[in-house]
């Protein structure tokens, strides 16, 4: 343990001071203390409030003392839809429609891949989690559960894991085989007895389900009533593509698309975060908000963000997916109303989306989202005083359409640091990446993935 | 002059040989050298091609050698709309209707200008285009151009500067008066006078106009002409919003909007960079691409991009302006066609728009835009190594997609570098943000701008 004026290391956990901070706490009073400071006692807050009453009650009892020099303190970010065990396939899909993504390219690279691949694919992508300031995640539905847990526990995040379930589907490659629903089933509740609650209580394990295309009725029942069982969430993509709605309309035979059928079979509940969801009728979004579904889109739900998988967006950063979210609403309704509305989706809302609503998203708005007293200290220090944030006329505003990755200066997840001036802690980033660009070309190799050149190289 | 190791300094050009990078030449053929070199003297790239080759034919007579390890090389950015003295404005008008954002904020931000404010604004904006890897930009017309250029010949950038130039119009600042045509037109032949071809030929002065709700036909006409016989370009904002469209209309008597009544008044030619020209039919589109107009959005004629100003934007970022551009045309067919196309507008098409498109578009491209024999050496190294590119399985597509302002490490401009390894080199950087603070603090205040809080702030 070090002296007063360092803040601990990342193998210790104790009690400290930050103070000298904006503090955006996104507690239910909207709170932003101009002055204030937290007392950490090992992984939790106790006390928040303004630095000078802080400092004389809790100075004492502090192992460390941090002055945060007038930078702003906010909950870390909870990143609701990723998919980790994509990472090294970053750009190999780009500007190619839909059946060339999935066939050609996303499940040769899938089903190529080892529990190794997953392991370093996820402390690639952890890694530009951690630099976005998200210290929460929920792993969209991938591959080598196992993988991505060694990798979650080392990073020193927090997450919700989840497999890539599918028990039916047309077009997988033959070496996949398609697993019975029993298997599915058998798989997962494996995984969550080994890996549930692990790593100090960071890792939870969810269940999957890939797609409503790729799922028996079977799947779907059983999936709820086991969630229900484990009192753990599901994490499914629904109603992604218009193809699917209109699959399942024909089908399913209902009369609209994947929410319809999903409630008629009564699988809608508060425990689902239902990914992307953005072909939806105005009743669907009725049949989500009652049953308390959460969404990582657009569903006039429960909203928070996710940045999908590196072959679909290729940043992996909430830091752009909230300046996104904005600027994508404001424009959404120009074909309809013959015009933008730059007062839609405030920065303060999007703030949300990315805290408070998320950790409601991944059920877990109990110790994560906000800062408030007896929740864990996960949290982001952002330096506002570099060239792409000032002047500071609107600091809510500012966070949300200036800030980039390069103003997060420093990340903490349950009481312990995890990004420390802009250095990752708990791996060596530069021994990461040489893996991932090794492992990546291996698994293209095996996987038969070409990516066409787009210029004249010589 | 230091050892053929270091690579020069800010102040004195030299020959110098970059070697051994990924050299994106965005020439005609869109050569890619996958280890490439230039032979630059003084200003001028003299020699393009394989490392080895360049190497062993200029090697006795460059003054410097630099190895560039493998990052990538590229001709630097055009931002061909950007208002440079709105910089201090950031964060001052977020979220807000239009009405609220002109009459209450910018109007009044614009008004209390001094000279001096203008000069810190753009030394500030010009850090932001430096870091996002801009070499060239240009003014959309703006505030006390004199204070513009002194911080353009400062930073070293290339810019065609334009004043902000309105010859009527209702609701402005009673302090601003109202211009009449002809000291419109004197103002801006004398700033050509003073300013054109000056910084070793690094700024041009361009004629403006704010936009046609604020322009009387002669101010138009007159504007034109005189453009004609200094050889300039016109800069002006160009059907940005539906109202105009309406206005112009009812006002001008023309069918449809401020396209066609530019076209029946012969106002549309090459030299005009219209900027935004979002609200433009195929009769329009087809008007604009006949004259060779330039513009800034989405016109289908010579497409580049702009940031346009701080309190519009937030992010004065040409790195983010590519990755936003190409999204949003992936989707906004959405409502037309009922699904996005992830084909649409592929990233070799984006890193056109962003360089010898933006060139054309500032009427400079038979000097900049490309990496080729003859042309001015302006160009931008990218290390594509960090963990915000990797793994690299298509270089086009990363850099638009992928890339990051943190991924642009070096900048050079007329063959002077003017940020090396993430410095900007003529400014201290600090100086300016702290003078920022301080000149936007003072002019909220001279301009009675109040920002209302977003959260409970205590």
């Amino acid at each position: 343990m070090q002296t007063k004026s360092n803040g601990g290391s990342a193998s210790e956990p104790a009690t400290m001071i930050l103070h000298n901070a904006v503090i955006v706490t996104m507690d239910s009073d909207s709170r932003v203390f101009q002055n204030g400071a937290v007392f950490i006692d090992q992984d939790r807050i106790k006390a928040i409030g303004q630095s000078s009453e802080i400092l004389r009650q809790f100075s004492a009892l502090a192992h460390h003392i941090v002055d945060l020099h007038g930078q702003i303190l906010l909950p870390g970010f909870v990143n609701t839809h990723v998919h980790t065990s994509q990472q090294l396939g970053r750009g190999i899909a780009d500007d190619v429609d839909l059946m060339t993504w999935l066939h050609h390219r996303i499940w040769p690279y899938e089903s190529n891949m080892t529990e190794e691949d997953s392991y370093i694919s996820t402390l690639l992508c952890g890694i530009e989690l951690i630099r976005s300031g998200v210290t929460c995640f929920a792993e969209a539905g991938g591959q080598h559960v196992t993988g991505m847990a060694r990798a979650v526990e080392l990073l020193g995040l927090r997450a919700c894991l989840t497999e890539s379930i599918m028990d039916s589907g047309e077009g997988l490659p033959t070496s996949w085989g398609i697993r019975t629903t029993d298997e599915c089933l058998q798989s997962q509740k494996k995984l969550y007895e080994k890996h549930n609650n692990t790593a100090d209580g960071r890792i939870r394990i969810w269940l999957g389900i890939r797609q409503v295309m790729n799922s028996t009725d079977g799947l779907l029942l059983e999936t709820r009533d086991a969630a229900r069982e484990l009192k753990t969430g599901i994490h499914m993509h629904v109603a992604e593509i218009p193809f699917e709605n209109q699959l399942v309309a024909e089908t399913r035979k209902v009369d609209h698309g994947t929410v319809t059928f999903l409630d008629k079979i009564d699988f809608l509940q508060e425990n689902l975060l239902a990914a992307h969801t953005v072909w939806v009728n105005d009743t669907e979004i009725d049949l989500l908000s009652r049953a308390g579904v959460k969404g990582d889109a657009n569903a006039g739900v429960t909203v928070s963000l996710g940045t999908d998988g590196a072959p679909s967006n290729n940043r992996m950063s909430i830091v752009d997916e909230m300046y996104l979210a904005s600027l994508i609403n404001k424009g959404r309704e120009v074909y309809a109303k013959g015009t933008t509305d730059p007062t839609t989706l405030p920065a303060e809302t999007v703030l949300k989306m990315a805290t408070i609503n998320g950790a409601k998203s991944v059920l877990w708005d109990n110790e994560i989202g906000s800062l408030e007293i007896g929740k864990k200290a996960d949290m982001v220090v952002v330096n506002p005083f570099s060239w792409s944030m000032v002047p500071i006329h609107d600091c809510i505003s500012n966070l949300v359409y200036c800030m980039r990755t390069e103003n997060i200066v420093s990340v903490m997840c349950n009481g312990r640091w995890i990004m420390r001036d802009k250095k990752i802690l708990n791996v060596d980033e530069e021994e990461v990446i040489s893996l991932a660009k090794e492992a990546s070309s291996d698994l293209l190799k095996r996987a038969g993935i070409k990516i066409p050149s787009r210029m004249n190289m010589i």
